[in-house]
């Protein structure tokens, strides 16, 4: 009989540091750009927006190891050190010579990666005097994770949270409210950007670029009040490497070291908490691991997007990022991976994937459910639609090494479980789910507007 | 600061046997008793409705230790063992001297305590050359477990799920589609008991009582099937003993002893798991620790029910079982805590509870809600409506313990989260829950006529 397997650290085990890729980059990401004076910008250009540890985390690219507040630590507590397990289960369904890890990132109070980050910005905005904070989300995993980190350090939350999501996931949006965060659907008529895009096109469904206008907007009218992004910035592509470093230590105890690292990809941040800590050790040329990013292929920035400087959000209230993007004008269709519906990536994870470190690989919306199925069956646990994407990727993958007959190992993160998202099941059994193709005419069409 | 902490157990811990308390006790359960010949039952009496080994389980009265197989044992793997974990959270907002553990259930990917059983209850049936199943469910929670556990040894499951819970707890329906069994609401018009029922009431919102007959009933005319039973039988507690041989070993971790064990209580399984190891060392004399059995107001068989035999089930089709009962034929009201919304309780908590080794508290619907609330926002988690009856009888004596000035150490189950139930605190918040009040007399009307 096969083996089922689980790699627990103990708490002391739970990192003391992240790491930051970006200082041990030869060539660095571009810096950010203010769109105004079209000048780089600098940790102080950030404080109006961010927390100014934040700030200077942003923009970090000399130190390797940035401590971990003892505060954020003691509440990783919680959840950390997260459990690598051996998928056996999807192993004997899939008849593969490959090994399957993942690392479930699910067992998090909230559901999902998103506590690793949430913590530190709480923490961060917290102990520099900050009292309010506002911030945008898609599915809801985000900013689930940041009401409970709110009420932890005991900070007021106000989220807006995609229309379509909004809808389609009720349980998350209550989930915010029993940790005491303000939940309002975007577009909303509480900022000057929602109110125009509403008018424009009141049936608009929102997206997290119009979210993140309108949490923006809000925090700079609001007294004593700092914004919070859950993914596409450095310093939470930082925080989320708490993951990859475990998982190194939990492949040790396994005797084993991934042949290729997968993370689904909405703005880069769990694909970066996974990846980086192992991609450092192809950069110093130890190892040859693949990386690959598994995107929507309704939302293709990685596979189908141009790298060049664009806007974070649809308004263009952040500075000019260097990134793979579909142009911050595009509207991703209503597919039920919220988290994943952005136009761009993170300028860390866009300029890897730009100088070959990194891959990409798009999945449709019905293979990534028939994935996520078979992972709920031979696993327990059902995914939240994004990791789906990351399961279907690592299914495609450890096919292949079946047919090429080679052992690959492979590790693939499992961002979060999806028991708030069972509308999108019922949908996919009721064969309500539909694949989105996009022609190169309609991408073109706000890709290459700069 | 305050340290939260887990206690983690390495997976060689995961019990190796399950512990009948039945063997010890000086005044034993009295026996089952078959309805029409009026004789006790024995292990071959239920071959018809159960496996042949969990059969023998329901009767074992003489072996201490039971072995745990190894294919079960290798499943529960996938969450076990689960957390204790020290609630600093909570005791810091309660302000007690009070020293609260919890043991987390939650963790499990069915989200509750349920699968500890499902696996072992799937994997005697399959053994034994059955190839489906039928069972009951209430909130669901039951139902998703046994789902999950018959994907694993490949059985086909069909549910009957009560009313209420079908259409406020939609997710779990999805959840247990998701894991293959096909599940009906009841009272349905596929059995005659079911039929019956309809007919007399074309609104009845169902009961677990009414679901079992239904699941009874299909169990008894398709081929090759049985039925599975998800708490009140000896060999469900039985089961659940892994909660608590676990939750000793990870006290003497944290180098305490619990003074009080709680956990809330529907038929008794979760009950029975976190105390029956503990309780051990009161039988023998050692210990001196308080066992409390939280039940809803709405539904008191422990403080106000009648210590005589019943039915299991609505329509009679089970044996005569000893408990403190309301009447097999009385209607919980439509709490949102599923899980506890049935009329009687297992024949060994019955005599225990007679023979003054447990007591029995009764909580009504908004203060357990308030107690989950607090929980969720000091420890992370939101507890299933179930659970949060713990929570609000742990916080009464951590209260009473401050008040008393004295230390105390308990330790309570978390017997399932309560991401599924969101719809439940959406209503709390809205200020829609309301507390049922039974007079005597509509007790009286069904506990009292045997």
């Amino acid at each position: 009989m096969e083996k089922r397997k689980k790699f627990i650290l103990p708490e002391n085990e739970i990192p003391y540091q992240w790491y930051n890729v970006a200082a041990e980059m030869k060539n660095k990401p571009q810096p950010y750009i203010n769109p105004g004076t079209k000048e780089p910008i600098g940790a102080e250009d950030f404080y109006p927006l961010f927390s100014e540890e934040l700030s200077r985390q942003e923009v970090n690219q000399s130190d390797v190891w940035i401590d971990i507040p003892e505060a954020v630590r003691e509440e990783y507590k919680i959840y950390r050190p997260t459990p690598l397990v051996r998928a056996y289960g999807l192993e004997k369904a899939l008849d593969t010579p490959a090994h399957i890890y993942f690392k479930n990132e699910s067992v998090s109070p909230v559901g999902s990666h998103k506590l690793n980050t949430a913590l530190p910005q709480a923490y961060f905005n917290k102990i520099e005097g900050i009292t309010n904070l506002t911030t945008e989300t898609g599915a809801g995993q985000w900013g689930a994770a940041l009401a409970y980190a709110t009420k932890v350090f005991d900070l007021e939350l106000a989220v807006y949270m995609v229309k379509i999501s909004y809808e389609q996931k009720p349980y998350r949006r209550s989930m915010m409210q029993t940790w005491g965060a303000q939940v309002i659907a975007s577009p909303s008529m509480s900022t000057k950007s929602g109110r125009k895009i509403i008018t424009e096109n009141p049936k608009y469904q929102g997206s997290l670029g119009t979210a993140i206008s309108e949490a923006i907007e809000l925090a700079q009218q609001t007294p004593n009040c700092k914004y919070a992004l859950g993914s596409v910035l450095n310093h939470v592509s930082l925080h989320q490497t708490v993951i990859g470093l475990e998982a190194e230590k939990q492949m040790e105890m396994a005797e084993a070291y991934p042949d290729i690292v997968i993370g689904c990809f909405g703005g880069g941040s769990n694909f970066a908490g996974i990846t980086f800590p192992f991609l450092r050790h192809n950069m110093n040329g130890d190892k040859k691991t693949r990386f690959i990013a598994a995107e929507p292929s309704s939302c293709p920035k990685l596979t189908r997007g141009k790298f060049r400087y664009d806007f974070g959000d649809q308004a263009g209230y952040t500075p000019l990022i260097p990134m793979y993007t579909l142009g911050s004008q595009f509207t991703p269709s209503n597919i039920h991976a919220g988290g994943l519906r952005y136009h761009g990536a993170g300028s860390i994870v866009s300029q890897l994937l730009n100088d070959g470190f990194i891959e990409a690989m798009d999945i449709n919306q019905i293979e990534s459910f028939e994935a996520g199925v078979l992972f709920a069956q031979t696993e327990g646990i059902i995914p939240a639609p994004e990791s789906n994407h990351a399961i279907a990727a690592t299914i495609r993958e450890a096919l292949k090494a079946k047919e090429e007959g080679v052992t690959k190992t492979i590790l693939f993160n499992l961002s979060g479980h999806g028991l708030v998202d069972m509308a999108s099941y019922d949908k996919f059994f009721s064969g309500d789910l539909v694949n989105y193709t996009l022609t190169e005419e309609s991408i073109a069409k706000s890709r290459d507007i700069e």
